[in-house]
């Protein structure tokens, strides 16, 4: 941390924050620059709130130095962290880029057979899919709950592909635990702590969604509450931001690839369907994940997208999704990876 | 809700949005322009995600007419809801503006003594301060729990001032409404539905904080979740929004005060803290809240900033909060309403 | 400006930003941490793009300490500059709050007429309206140009107001300093360096608007290119910036007239017309601005918006104008000013 | 357009507004719905501001249908327009992928010649480089002048590159004319309509930058001015938007390209080095650009970026852009198309 000191600041305001830089346990270095002075302040001490120091009079600005997280860091280990999923157990973060694709929420059994069917053909790892359904609203359809989830490992049972769904309270941790192969943490739920920790103690991978104008370090921390509760298998995935924007749903910052991979050892997986929120620019967006880095994707895909009970905007057809498989396989050939 | 086809869509195009219109249970009405063609809905179901007809060939975009939400709304009742709250009964809404003041977190019995005995003599009708702290950082202090609620109450006992505090799990919600006037939701949990759905079926006010990119839909049917769930007493609070700009740890737009009264009959709370970022800024955003007409104040105030436990940055001193006070008063007055 | 290094670099990597520190006039002080190395620099050298360091292996980030600009800033000047306009010279800056109000667009001599009389007997200083208009679309109203502007002078003549309007292109420049009293530059125009040096070099006032996501840095810059030209006389004025929320044309952050108080000594003027983009929102705004501490306001003010020829939407009738204005002393006179 | 009513307005409320819709030159469709009416307006009259009739009693909000501009639009033109530039007459908007490259500013004519015959030798069709800079700071380098347009001129000769330069004031549009291959217009200058006519007056192709925080309806309104104007070859370029993201310069939007594409026929062209800030970002969202569709990428590209005048922090070498050139051809065939 670097403490900025305002132009002017008098040799006693100086030494006041030398001092209220010792309570915090860390030790000082000014430095007198030509037209103010900065005071250094050493040791690691990422728990403690040192904007307060921000308070002292004639201090400019405090400038943090240290990532706030660690064990997500690439201080603590370089290569990308390959996570296993499902019966195949397919390492996303491997080579092979992960294509994950269903319906927003699961509606009923004959829905997930049909989506399950052509999202194994298409060549797609996992089946996505709501049981548990946050909504905007307290009138729209809630989800189908427990048997929604008995509907999904059936899709398994029959296909082999790995199941990510959504968990949304304290309650359900247990049950979706215990009938699918990725947890899903949704963007609403970034900063929910206490479900952070929860599912920090199952033994299930955790896709974590960034929460829908996170800050990196905000994104980072939420999986580092998930690794510190016990839980390391953490994948991350960019869902869009929201910004002034109006032709899209979220704006979908594709930077975020080599900016985490410039920050953490964790894969990450792009969700260009809530990243656009129109399925027309979801095939595209699929495409630049893939030649940007990415290490999976996780799209929305539908039967009937016109009579989808939810997401229906941002949903392609299985169709669509056949036909961008072989794209994406090319894409993925043409920065040395595949699908 | 209207559909807007795209020009050259044609007459089979538009009877098959308009079949998708009838399959949702609304009455079509195609209007034909010089350009374009399109249908507007007619009749009330606010709980389908139409957004879907979007996918429909030769259809630009949707655009929906109705409020989401109900209750919440002006459509529903026209003057705006007076919350009382605490020992005082005093009642949010009315002509007087409710000053609330307290530190951010509770730190001890002593800090809390201090500052309730502050905040009562400086003429304030509610005390902050956080119990349960959810915290960006996994290795941030998270607040003294149940004791941090029982040194609230004992400060309720001894200044008559009503307790404000957050609850942020299930969990919590039984014991923070016995221990306190009024539950606050955080800004990270505003779309925490089993949080809100959980408040909503106590009988204590709610202080519902805005997400901090939310918008004013959103915040509205987090309202409507409450109010759903049985508890019509939910107060506003605007507490700033993330946007491009550095100098403040969020925006703070206070144009919501005129745009939620033209939208809903619910009382309104700014918090200049939170919505500043800094200590230096409060005074000035405290006097802009209330004329422009806010029923309230939340303001961060600690008897030593520069040694918080959490926002030292954004906290005043009472002897800020006492000066403060009588600018307050007269902005008040110069507006038609007092404190 | 302090380079951060990345944990594991190298004596070589830090001996190599060092000599690149020096390459660039300023002088070393490295600083080794528990964790990383920063290398502060020293000398002030506001003129260089360092940001080039960045490049050099293991760099983490440049972070700069000196404000970019100087002679808008409080380094130079403590105390409000204060600008006298007009044929009365009213002085922002002073004690008193000068409103300044009038259409968006000079329309016809009749509208100033009218417009300017009840502007000059509610009680304001200065009368607003443009001549030459920089339309978003090329096919809507462009102004009315030199007529429009003679039109403005003998509103001034009529009734001793000063003429504020906008310059859009340098060959306007001569002219509309010919005729108006306060040259405006547009948000669009905020970073048209070749227009800030030549309204630099005329002897009126300039008011300058922000950008629409200008940032404060970017804002000062502009203005210290119009100072740097020559012209001291330089008039801050926020009109709202560009952000997710749409319920309003722009989100008028206030914290900025603390904020920039606390950076600079040129005076602060705020728009809440172009600040919400809805006259029911104006007042309200105009209200908070004035407790917050500005220094001035100018408002949007059409005897018929409903046909006005642009921003209609956001114009306010004279009849709320003198309403306002008597509610606007009251609460200057609370904040210890008047209007 | 399309009115929208509050719930209540009465019958003569919903007259007055169709009054006013016949005082703009529209018919009215009046749709008396379950909650509330609306006033479909039917005409093309993109030129006039009906926003105005906001400000009419019980008017909720108003609703645009139409597109704002016409020339730009698919309704004129569906197929991508093609556009030449320089001396090879390559097409931005063909089947083949243009990549221009070059530094932010000429610095020098050994600077020049060194990276034209890199971005040649690489395979790229166009030189980047700034003769005039508009700089944030006046105290910045303002780039080289007409001095800087010879020496690009100088080395289109030798290498039959294209030259794209950017304009920043009406004073230089011939002389950049007569020098340079196309006129940029930077994204500062977005909004400077003067300029648009006077670019829109040359005969040679513009490349149109994105202003910071445009929506497309002012990006493709900005394209219209040019159009308007008499010249009918402008390329789009988006160069990222501003959002609350720190990690970047500016957060790049992607879905622009399927977005203009379904709204626009002109090419659309990437700016990875503005679009992301930092050199080491600029490779992948490179490919990822290709792959979403992009016409063509225009790079920074310095021989010695730790010490560029200008951006040297987004700049890649040229031994970067060589190895890079070899994967974009890749993935460009991927998606059926060429460098």
């Amino acid at each position: 941390m670097i403490v900025v000191m305002k132009p002017g600041a008098t040799k006693e305001q100086v030494q006041h924050v030398i001092d209220l830089v010792h309570d915090y346990g860390l030790k000082d270095h000014p430095i007198y620059g030509t037209d103010r002075t900065v005071v250094a302040c050493i040791g690691d001490k990422r728990s403690v709130d040192k904007g307060a120091i921000e308070n002292a009079p004639m201090v400019e600005k405090i400038v943090p130095i240290l990532a706030p997280y660690k064990m997500a860091s690439l201080e603590v280990k370089k290569e990308v962290t390959q996570i296993a999923i499902g019966p195949g157990q397919f390492k996303i973060g491997g080579t092979k880029v992960g294509i994950i694709a269903g319906p927003c929420a699961v509606e009923s059994a004959e829905q997930i057979a049909t989506v399950a069917a052509s999202v194994k053909e298409a060549g797609c790892v996992g089946l996505r899919g709501g049981a548990y359904k946050p909504r905007t609203s307290p009138y729209s359809f809630q989800g189908m709950g427990l048997d929604g989830l008995k509907i999904l490992a059936q899709a398994r049972e029959e296909t082999g592909l790995a199941v990510v769904t959504e968990v949304i309270g304290l309650e359900q941790v247990d049950a979706v635990a215990e009938y699918s192969d990725v947890l899903q943490i949704g963007a609403r739920n970034m900063q929910h702590y206490p479900l952070l920790e929860a599912v920090g103690k199952t033994n299930k991978p955790v896709l974590l969604k960034r929460g829908m104008s996170a800050t990196l370090d905000e994104f980072l921390l939420a999986a580092e509450y998930i690794i510190n509760a016990g839980n390391p298998n953490v994948i991350l995935c960019e869902r869009g931001v929201r910004t002034y924007e109006k032709y899209v749903r979220n704006t979908l910052p594709l930077s975020v690839i080599p900016a985490l991979r410039d920050r953490t050892h964790l894969p990450i997986v792009i969700d260009p369907s809530h990243g656009t929120g129109h399925a027309y620019m979801v095939p595209s967006m699929c495409l630049a994940a893939v030649a940007a880095g990415a290490d999976g994707l996780i799209v929305e895909c539908h039967p009937d997208p016109e009579h989808a009970a939810s997401d229906g905007a941002q949903s392609i057809t299985p169709q669509v999704l056949t036909e961008l498989m072989d794209k994406l396989r090319r894409v993925a050939q043409a920065v040395d990876r595949d699908l």
